[in-house]
């Protein structure tokens, strides 16, 4: 069995501590068991290892996520990295090539597709597990997950089941609606039907018939080359609806979208996370503060107040849906993120009159972990080494770097730093164009 | 004539705006006539050249606000510091001791003594206008200005006039009555009680006379030598409730304490300042941003919002008399500060777990200036320049520097930088120890 965990969506609606490299499901805070905090896809991925589901967990995702999966499931989580975005469609067809030519699967192997971020409880694992049994024992092409509706959303497709149950538990389904309007969504309830959860069990031999609609081709990498190919449009549209025969198990238990800061902070289990001094006369305030600097409420109410090196939002608990629109107008770079190799914040920025700018970040890079070999056209960057150590790559010679040390970097000048133990330091660059996409990258046999 | 304003307090009702650095009147909040903002001491000035008093200011203040009040008001106004913290009356002692010793004024010479943060017109400066003339004509010993009150605080001092005008407005003075109970000052109102506002006009030789119950000296080095003989007590226990005669005159104008945010707020001409987006639905919500990163207010209301590189506040407008409380819990560096030479700002600190920190600040030196030759014993500094020019000393050395040179300053290296013009600085302190104290300074002779 395998299990395909999709990971999308830019997610401003948590701004600012979601921006356009850090969706909501890697916010590192809900509560682990061990006393930490993880993110949503480390929950989802935790509790998948809890379940009693033995699949092997594939993560479809793109480009720009890549480099946080990595760092926060770790070097050996298979990730499939989209071209570009089209829509759930090609990303799960592509998965889906991936599974057959590059893990060698079998036509007969179950797979099971889910989404990387919903809140939920072990039962939801159980579910998973029964749908796998279905999908196995042929009582449908494709069997899918329903959620029972707690409200009449305007935010989820509905599935209508078939009065008639399939066996144990399971129903035919009859039609699927798109996100309905409140009365069509009420008269759905009234029908029994489920919300869409988006998890949807099948044969992968079944996807690759569907996928060989659109690229017939004998190689993953074949198929990702030619990926424009595959139509934009959503698995539910091109799958769901199509299906001959598909089945639902409905899931009974707690399960929530956390998309909104007034859903998220309802399962906080602190009012205030970070360097926060609240005073006894606020009330329902939920402070986050990634901020190395204090923040103090005084007398606030209904709030949620949240602040990252991307911004500071404060924002009446009930109005919190609508962060998306403002926080679509500022079109700044993150100021932080999370790699492969670390993470880093940019805790300072200047511009002078004749266009010359300057931006100062702090670098953490994890032990045995590396930057890769690279130069800058346009920047010049000092480097800092304020703990741990490493080795420093400059135009092909190399060093031992650690506390104290202080290295510049013209502009032209190759470079790359590999941390022996786990390495900080602080980088100014200098330059008249200060952008990500200014670097050109070099293979370096370490 | 002379002008005395005394600059004191350290101003946490305003934080994070204010800090043990810079004091309320320091903060640039208000509107100036050019168009520009301007802070209460710059506003006093301002209005001071404004007004027909063609006396000559000198400032007494402590040693922290030395450099704020040099680089808001000009290196060329006089300047007197106490060698410690006492109170009003030894602090009114010294800076009448500098008049007389080093200024030459004469015992005949009238001094004004006001504070240097009250909000108001210029007929407050037509009263002191005749408050010296009443000083010149003898019509008192001492003479204050009295504030109509507006309600009764329980904040000021009040003076008691007797029935009977002396000539042309002026009243004599029957009793003082220090900050009472509210039913006290209602009782005061009905009397015709003035506030006290804290504006004294008396000539130099009355004070001096007090001056040498305590010390009786012949210089003003000598006096302020012996500045802790004088008791610590204030100006209006001391001089004004014992006076032979006391005049007040009433001032009926605008007059406001801006003390709290409550009070600042309402002055503000803008509700946003900085780098802030607001929606439409926020209400009577005012917020400064002083940091880059953006604020975003969603349905917010009846908010004060601040933010400064000290912290970040959250206030109900009607709560915002608590801060203090809270802010003096906070035992931080100051994070930005204004210096003789232009400012500086703390943009990162780490430490490690072995108890090694780093710290950056972006420093601003102003044309001309320059820090002082000094070394530290327990860091090592990194500067990097991003803008301007300047004459660097190491070690007697000396040598230009501009954008794109980089220093390394061990500990125990002699060092100073002077601008040549505008000069913007990235330094990098590490260490195991990062204080402002850790300094040894030397002459230098550029």
């Amino acid at each position: 069995m395998q299990i395909l965990l999709l990971s999308g969506g830019s997610g401003k609606r948590l701004w600012p501590l979601s921006n356009n490299s850090r969706s909501k499901q890697f916010i590192k805070l809900l509560n682990s068991p061990d006393g930490q905090k993880e993110s949503m896809v480390q929950r989802v991925i935790r509790q998948l290892g809890e379940s009693d589901l033995k699949g092997h967990v594939t993560v479809a995702t793109s480009l720009s996520q890549a480099d946080v999966i990595y760092n926060q499931l770790g070097e050996y989580i298979d990730v499939v990295v989209e071209p570009e975005r089209r829509d759930t469609f090609p990303a799960i067809a592509l998965a889906a090539s991936y599974l057959k030519y590059e893990k060698s699967c079998a036509d007969e192997e179950v797979v099971v597709v889910m989404p990387c971020d919903p809140f939920t409880e072990a039962g939801y694992f159980k579910v998973i597990e029964q749908m796998v049994h279905a999908v196995d024992d042929n009582v449908a092409e494709l069997v899918l997950m329903g959620i029972t509706p707690t409200y009449p959303s305007v935010k989820y497709g509905y599935v209508v089941p078939d009065e008639s149950k399939l066996k144990g538990g399971i129903f035919s389904v009859k039609r699927f609606t798109e996100k309905p309007n409140v009365a069509t969504a009420e008269y759905l309830i009234k029908e029994n039907a489920f919300w869409n959860g988006g998890v949807f069990a099948f044969k992968l031999g079944y996807m690759m018939n569907i996928v060989e609609q659109y690229i017939r081709a004998v190689s993953f990498s074949e198929i990702r080359s030619r990926y424009v190919e595959f139509p934009k449009i959503s698995f539910d549209y091109e799958v769901a609806e199509k299906a001959q025969s598909v089945a639902v198990v409905p899931f009974t238990g707690e399960w929530k979208d956390l998309g909104t800061w007034n859903t998220l902070t309802d399962e906080l289990s602190e009012h205030t996370m970070g360097n926060v001094i609240m005073d006894e006369e606020s009330e329902n305030t939920h402070v986050i503060n990634e901020l190395e600097l204090p923040i103090m409420c005084v007398g606030t109410r209904n709030l949620v107040i949240a602040a990252s090196n991307d911004g500071i939002l404060i924002s009446d608990k009930n109005k919190s849906e609508n962060i998306k629109t403002y926080a679509d107008l500022l079109q700044y770079r993150p100021m932080f993120e999370e790699r492969r190799w670390g993470e880093y914040k940019v805790v300072n920025t200047a511009e002078f009159s004749d266009g010359y700018k300057s931006l100062t970040k702090q670098l953490k890079i994890k032990s045995g972990k590396g930057i890769s070999y690279q130069l800058h056209r346009h920047r010049n960057e000092v480097w800092t080494f304020i703990d741990g150590e490493g080795v420093l790559v400059l135009d092909d010679i190399r060093s031992v770097v650690s506390r104290g040390d202080t290295v510049t970097i013209k502009k032209g000048v190759k470079h790359a730093v590999r941390a022996i133990s786990d390495l900080t330091f602080i980088e100014i660059q200098s330059g008249d164009l200060l952008v990500e996409e200014d670097i050109e990258r070099f293979d370096y046999k370490w």
